[in-house]
């Protein structure tokens, strides 16, 4: 009789610069995931909570948010890259494709761009991957690396250092074509009339004034992304040996708080968006647990022309998310995520 | 660098008799919003439960419960009316009109018909407006309008107090016809058989039998509706000055213990219903928290015939909620919810 | 004024061997229920989660898991038969038919084939039913047996004992024909390659990796299935008499921890199974409560052919559940559900 302790994800020791994961599953945004994950987190954008909206500018259907298409894309890396992860360090160059709509299916690959072993800390590294992601007609929805760092399963396992380039993947950018035929003018009152492209201005400095408590609901939603890593979900594993887990409790996977942060902008900065572009770099700074309730902030570093759409402006950002701790009698502000955000945001001239 | 503390939802001395707000976003019921607030809420009515039977009876498709109608419209208008309210105070003569479909997009407007600063309290007042609610072919689905008591922003400001008369927008409550040839007598075991129009006596009091808790996943139900008002959602804001809050927590957002109460009473009452008619008042007589039990009852206050529809009759009734609270060593039952009802119910002469 | 306090569920003295329930409601399996329930239980196989490799298998959209397909039958039948239950006894026989695929109706009828009174405790006893579940088309989906403690509601009414044989329903696996010309071999990747028949051996057992805590929202799962049990979610119930309960808590509704264990072993042995055939018996060991960490293991019987279809072998198995429970200082393994199992796998000769 085998007895077979089944094992999912990888250790340190088993990335290999070069090697190519072609991430199992695939996930179907269905109505369902479309509408918990769209709508928890706030996003007032029309294109993902107005058919008739969308589809008069030119969307097949309900267009995802960015953050559910990170998500959906990010969660199908899980298994092959972080689900023994401790920490994910950093998102860097993520770009947007074509957009997503609500019934499309999304397939992803990874590749390991580095590898490499802690110089402190025996028990852990860090991997660096580039992950892809395409929908149903194979048309890539999403590109972008991150580093992650993970647990080794064997301390003595020799861990095999090293980086390989990028693979050269063009993820670009790619929106319905403007058209004054589609009569936009009418639907103008159903965004706000302060977040044209005009609006923005290089230093502006927007407190976002919504905030969400995350709930346990977290543990859900996460598990609804297929993101399995078990210390969103697994209570016992945590509760056994809580100094080895950040905060000693379930951390909230940072797929929530990245589309919390995008959501609780999204009045301010992206109701006239038609799509973020790209994201620079990007970082989680302080976990969040339940119970806390999470703000988010948006600096204007400077518009730009969209070249060959001159219906549209760039707003390049900086969206940062905070929660408060109470220490003694005080709160402290704590930031608990940064991202460089570029975002298409449609130009007042050509649509109201 | 222009620091900019973004605002939403209007204070007291921003509201003008006469003004007309096209509400934003708009709303398309997918099935994933549909399934979770109907199905939570324990409704029976198979319109809702039954694609088969729904459409048997001559609806496109799944058919929306009247809590979700009302919510899906009610939430439209929080953002421009009620995101800086205090308290719900009433809900006068809502009207339902065509039937609602999974699927179905819906828009909204409201007209402010009064304003009116509080004579005791400097910092509120009370807000009279008319919302309408229409789907994508511009057909009305729900009518109604409600009083609110709205916080001031700044205490010194003029209130443009006054009223101005509603609107005259015809709501009106549209069903498929009767047809004989659908042979609604084969799905009649798909309902009650004791709750038909002739079950139905003046003076009739039901205690339904179910109770349901609400979970901190009030929270996400909310947010699900795009219903963003901060005392629902925001745990650092009630923390900071509890004694500002009712009940110094997070409140429940009362569409949740309004559709709660709805289903509550579902089986007993409106299981074979078409639709519910109109709702002549209503208001929140207590709040909700997380962790409270609802439970509902129903009052048979009449019964009297549907002009142009002898399959139908009208069931006149209020839904009443309550919760009970452990005071000492005794339960003390508090009414929550007071609602005046008009259901449109089967005829076991035309359907069973 | 006639005061109706209503009652739902029936008690023991109410069944009778022979008689017959055709369900009320029935159930169309949106979006939104499939994708909620579905993905929170961890469920890897594709079928589940995507639509293009559901129908390049034959299947006319997203496969129901068979936890949900359970579910959705199951439930349908709570109000006749267990809504007054104290405790679900045993699944016998449960047979899976044609695929349930996301948006189905399921309706569904139950046979009463025993009752019993209790010989020790005069406040209870067992019935006994035979449940059949249908598609829109009229075919099976779904057919078992199940035993459940059932409570007196007047401890000295007569209960009228006594068995019927079963009813002859043939619940028969129905699947999409094997085609070489589908090119599954394309869509391997999107399984684990250690997973086909050729993979398992009589006696393997696994330990499957990974564990999900049950949250407070197993109460909006459960109505969400249109499961009205009260002792899943009134909570004022419980607390007003907790003694008489399991635990003295709200207690999780069976059919999660059923379809949690089912997801959890899914990536080990089910990931490349098409469906399953037969659960020749099944039980709920202990109860399961709000903040439980599931687990699960599965053990290898036998591994055999499928008549007619060589490109498919059953694995026969025993589904077990557990959690730990601190006691003292030590952490005490309790079995929470026994299945035994009986799953079609793919051959890897014809598909990989």
């Amino acid at each position: 009789m085998a007895k077979i302790r089944t094992k999912h994800g990888r250790f340190l020791e088993e990335f290999r610069p070069g090697d190519v994961y072609r991430h199992k599953r695939g996930k179907t945004i269905t109505e369902g995931l479309f509408a918990v994950f769209t709508d928890f987190v706030f996003t007032t954008n029309p294109l993902a909570k107005n058919r008739r909206y969308a589809q008069a500018y030119g969307f097949r259907d309900l267009v995802a948010p960015p953050g559910l298409v990170m998500n959906v894309v990010f969660s199908q890396s899980v298994e092959d890259v972080s689900e023994n992860g401790r920490a994910n360090l950093e998102y860097i160059d993520m770009r947007f494709g074509v957009p997503v709509c609500v019934g499309d299916t999304i397939e992803a690959e990874s590749h390991v761009l580095g590898v490499k072993a802690s110089s402190r800390e025996r028990d852990r590294g860090v991997v660096h991957v580039q992950t892809t992601g395409w929908n149903q007609h194979g048309e890539f929805v999403l590109g972008y690396q991150r580093k992650v760092q993970v647990w080794k399963g064997d301390l003595d396992a020799r861990v095999a250092e090293g980086e390989v380039p990028a693979r050269d993947v063009v993820v670009e950018l790619s929106l319905p074509a403007y058209d004054k035929g589609r009569g936009y003018a009418h639907l103008a009152h159903l965004t706000s009339d302060d977040t044209y492209f005009e609006n923005f201005r290089a230093g502006d400095v927007f407190e976002h004034y919504r905030g969400r408590v995350v709930t346990t609901d977290h543990i859900m939603l996460t598990g609804m992304l297929d993101n399995t890593s078990q210390v969103h979900c697994n209570q016992w594993m945590i509760d056994e040996e809580p100094e080895r887990f950040l905060g000693g409790k379930l951390i909230v996977y940072g797929g929530i708080p990245f589309s919390l942060c995008l959501g609780l902008s999204s009045p301010d900065v992206a109701d006239n968006a038609l799509a973020d572009v790209r994201y620079v770099t990007g970082r989680h700074t302080a976990p969040v647990f339940a119970g806390d309730t999470v703000f988010a902030t948006t600096e204007v570093r400077g518009v730009r022309d969209l070249p060959a759409r001159p219906d549209l402006g760039i707003v390049d950002t900086i969206l940062r998310g905070h929660k408060f701790v109470r220490k003694d009698d005080a709160a402290e502000r704590v930031e608990i995520f940064y991202l460089e955000r570029e975002i298409a945001v449609k130009r007042r001239g050509h649509y109201a």
